[in-house]
C-alpha cells in the first residue's frame, strides 16, 4: 500500500508527541497493578473526575431529569445539531445572570463537554500561519487541538508568586498579527486560581490592544471557594469578544454527560460576522453532540437545582483542600506557592535536592504510584517540569491517607542528610 | 480587528457553499410554516429520522438499559475517550457475527453517532494533497467534512439502471496515488440500494489494486428487506482495511442517543499499523464522546433486543415502501428506477417536461412543501440535480396521504398538453 493511509503517518509527528493527562494516568495506573500489594488501595489524585468518591454525587434533580426526558419518548430523534432550542436557551439564560448584558440561544452551541468546545473554538480559528497564546502550566487537550488543526503553540506563563495570574508583559511580547486567541482557564486548572475582576479586565484590555479575541474556559466556574467571587470573562465581552467554554461537567460533578457548551460573547458584534456564524454552524454539523434527552433535561436540571447541592460541593472541596495544605506542610520535599481559591487541583514544586534518588517529577510519580498506591499528576504533564498537580476533590479520608503516604513515600527517599 | 479571527473567514469559501441535508429541510419547513392554512398537517418525508412517527419507537429493553445504567450512580464519570471497554467489546462481538474473523475491542471506536464517525475517517486520513472517492447520489457530510479537513472530493456515479451499484470504471479513472479511500454506504442512503456479495467483492478487489482502504458507511446495516442479504464490507478486510461506520441510530430507532462506531477491519494489518492506532487514539482525546452512562448500556441494548423488534421495523418498511411504489405509479412526473432494498430512503427521477411551471427539483420541493405541507429532500442536496429523496421510514397513512398530495401537485402543475 503506497496510499494516503501511509503517506498521513508522515505528518502526524507533532501530534503524536503531545502528552495527555489521560495517557500519563494510565500509565501510572497501570504500574500501579504490575507491582503492588492487593491490601493498599488506589488513591486517586491524579485526575479531575470526583464521581468516584461518593461524597461528590450529582443530584437527583440531574438524574431525574434525564430519566424523565429519557422516558418521555420524545427524545430519541436528532436534536438540531447546534442543539436543542430549549437547551440553548437556558444556557444562555443562566449565563446571562452574571452578565452586564443578555446572550441569546444565537449564542450558545452545545458540544460534547468541555473537551469538544476546546477542540471547536481551536478549529474555528485556525488558519495558515495562525497561532494561539496559551497558559503553562495548562490543560493539554489545547495543545493536542491546536497540533490536529495546525495552530502554533506560543506559551505564557502563569506567575505563583502572583497567585498565577497571566503574565501581561509576556502576552505583549508573544502576540503578533497572526495571534488568533488568547486562552486563560478560570477558576484555574492546574492552579486552582480564581481571578479579580481587575486582573480579567487587564486581560481584556490587552487582548483588545493586540487586536485578538478570549477564549474563556469556564469550565470550573462558580466553583470558588476563597475571598475572591468567580467572574465570568464575559463582563468583559464589550471590550473584547470572549468564547465562553464550559459543561455542566464540574458543577453538576457529572462529567460523563458530555453536556458542554461554547458561547460567544459579543455584544458589540465584532466576531460574530454572518459568515463566522455560518462556519461555525457547519461545523456543528460535523460533530454528532450529546444525547438529545440529556439536552432535553438541561433546563429543569438548570432551574431546579438547589443552592444547598452546590454548597455541600464548595463545602467539601474547601474542607479537602484544608486537609491537603496542612499536611503539606508536613512533607519538606514540597511545597505549594499559592493555596487555591477554587476549582479542584493546585499545583506543589517538588524540591528535588532533597531526595535521594528521585531524578524529576515523573520518577517521583510512577515510584510513588508503585510504592504506595497513590496517583499524583507529574507537572511535565501540565507544561511545568519538576512540579506535581494535586487534584483534591476526593473524600476527606482518601485526601488524608494519600498525604500520609506522600509523607512516608518522602521519609524513605529523603536525601540522607536531610532526613528528620 | 485585524486579526485571525476575521482571516480564517477567507479560508472558509469552500466550506459554507456546501449544501447540508439538514439546511435545506429547515429552509423547506419554514415556508410551509409561513405560507400554509394550519388544517392541513405537515407530512415529512424528507429526513431519515423515524422517530417522529409512532410505529418507528425504539425497544423498552433499550430505554431500561439506559435508565439502569443511570441510575447505578456508577456511569456519571469520564470513559476512556476511545469508549468504555465493554461497549467496545460488544460492538465488537456484534459485528464479527457477520465476519470471516474476530474483531476485538482494541478495532472499535466509539463516537458521537455515525456522523462523528464519518468525520474522524476523513480527519484521519488527510493529508496535503489527499483526495477522497465519495459516491453521486450520496450524503453531505461526506463532503463537509472533506472540506473542513481540507480533503479534495472525487465523485464516482451510482448507477440507477444497475441497482445503483457503484460504477467501478469510474473508481479506476479518478484515483491516483493521493486517493485515501473509496467510500460506499451499504444499504444505501438516498438511494435504498443493498450491495450483493459479488459487488462488494469487486469493490474491494478495485480498492486493492488502487492501493487505497473502503470507508463503508453500514448505518443502516441489517435494514435490508429484499433479497439480498446485507453483507458487511468487513467481510472483505484481507483484501482491503475497512472502515465500517455504524451506529445504534437507524436499527434501534434512537439516532438521538449519538452512539456510533468507528470499526478498523484489517485482520492482515495493512492500516493498522501502531503510529496510525496511535494518532487514531490521541483524536480521540479530543472528541468527548457519548454519555457514559449510554455506552454503559450498549451491550445489554444489543444481547437483550429480540429479533421480533428488528422484524417489526423490516415489516413496516416494507409496508410503507410497497405504498410508496404503488403510489408514484399514479404520478407521471416521478419515475423510481430501482425500487429499494434497504435503508429508509428512496431516489425517483423528476420528469420536468410533464409540469408547467416548476424549474428544478428545488423549485419542486419548496412549491410543494407551501401549497401540500409535504417535505421532500431536493436531490441537489444528495448531489443529483432533478431528482427526489423520499423517505418511506413514517406511518403508512402519513406516506399515504403524503403520495396523494404529491399527486394533487402534479394535477394542478401538470402542463396542459399532458393533463390526464
Amino acid at each position: 500500500m503506497e496510499n494516503g493511509a501511509l503517506v498521513s503517518v508522515k505528518h502526524e509527528s507533532k501530534t503524536t508527541s503531545t502528552i495527555t493527562i489521560k495517557g500519563i494516568l494510565s500509565l501510572l495506573m497501570a504500574s500501579v497493578d504490575e507491582h503492588n500489594d492487593t491490601s493498599k488501595r488506589v488513591i486517586s489524585l491524579g485526575m479531575g473526575d470526583p464521581t468516584i468518591y461518593t461524597c461528590f454525587h450529582t443530584t437527583t434533580v440531574a438524574e431525574e431529569a434525564v430519566a424523565d426526558t429519557l422516558y418521555s419518548h420524545k427524545f430519541n430523534g436528532y436534536a438540531p445539531t447546534a442543539g436543542l432550542l430549549q437547551a440553548r436557551n437556558a444556557i444562555a439564560e443562566y449565563l446571562s445572570h452574571d452578565l452586564p448584558y443578555q446572550l441569546s440561544s444565537d449564542d450558545v452551541f452545545i458540544t460534547c463537554g468541555c473537551t469538544q468546545a476546546i477542540d471547536v473554538s481551536i478549529a474555528m480559528l485556525a488558519h495558515p500561519g495562525a497561532n494561539i497564546l496559551l497558559p503553562r502550566p495548562g490543560f493539554p487537550i489545547y495543545e493536542l487541538s491546536a497540533a490536529f488543526r495546525h495552530v502554533e503553540v506560543r506559551h505564557y506563563d502563569l506567575l505563583p508568586e502572583k497567585g498565577w495570574e497571566v503574565d501581561l508583559d509576556a502576552i505583549e511580547a508573544l502576540a503578533d498579527q497572526n495571534t488568533v486567541a488568547l486562552v486563560i482557564i478560570n477558576p484555574g486548572n492546574p492552579c486552582g486560581n480564581v481571578y479579580s475582576y481587575n486582573h480579567l479586565e487587564k486581560i481584556a484590555e490587552i487582548a483588545r490592544k493586540l487586536g485578538t479575541i478570549v477564549i474563556a474556559d469556564e469550565v470550573y466556574s462558580h466553583l470558588a471557594f476563597g475571598d475572591k467571587p468567580f467572574v465570568p470573562m464575559g463582563v468583559f465581552g464589550s471590550i473584547v469578544p470572549v468564547l465562553t467554554l464550559g459543561s455542566l461537567s464540574k458543577r453538576w460533578i457529572v462529567p460523563g454527560w458530555r453536556l458542554g457548551w461554547f458561547v460567544i460573547n459579543d455584544p458589540c458584534g465584532t466576531y460574530r460576522k454572518p459568515k463566522v456564524v455560518e462556519r461555525i454552524k457547519k461545523y456543528f454539523d460535523l460533530l454528532g453532540g450529546p444525547a438529545t434527552f440529556i439536552q432535553a433535561a438541561v433546563p429543569r436540571i438548570i432551574s431546579q437545582t438547589e443552592e444547598v447541592f452546590f454548597q455541600k460541593t464548595i463545602d467539601n472541596l474547601k474542607h479537602t483542600l484544608e486537609i491537603c495544605c496542612k499536611e503539606i506542610q508536613d512533607i519538606p520535599c514540597i511545597f505549594c506557592p499559592y493555596k487555591p481559591e477554587g476549582s479542584m487541583a493546585m499545583m506543589v514544586k517538588l524540591n528535588l535536592s532533597l531526595l535521594e534518588d528521585i531524578s524529576d517529577d515523573i520518577d517521583f510519580c510512577f515510584k510513588l504510584a508503585k510504592e504506595e498506591s497513590v496517583i499524583l499528576l507529574p507537572g511535565t504533564a501540565v507544561g511545568l517540569k519538576d512540579w506535581l498537580r494535586i487534584t483534591f476533590a476526593a473524600d476527606s479520608s482518601a485526601v488524608r491517607e494519600g498525604m500520609e503516604r506522600i509523607k512516608s513515600f518522602y521519609q524513605r527517599h529523603a536525601r540522607k542528610s536531610s532526613k528528620q
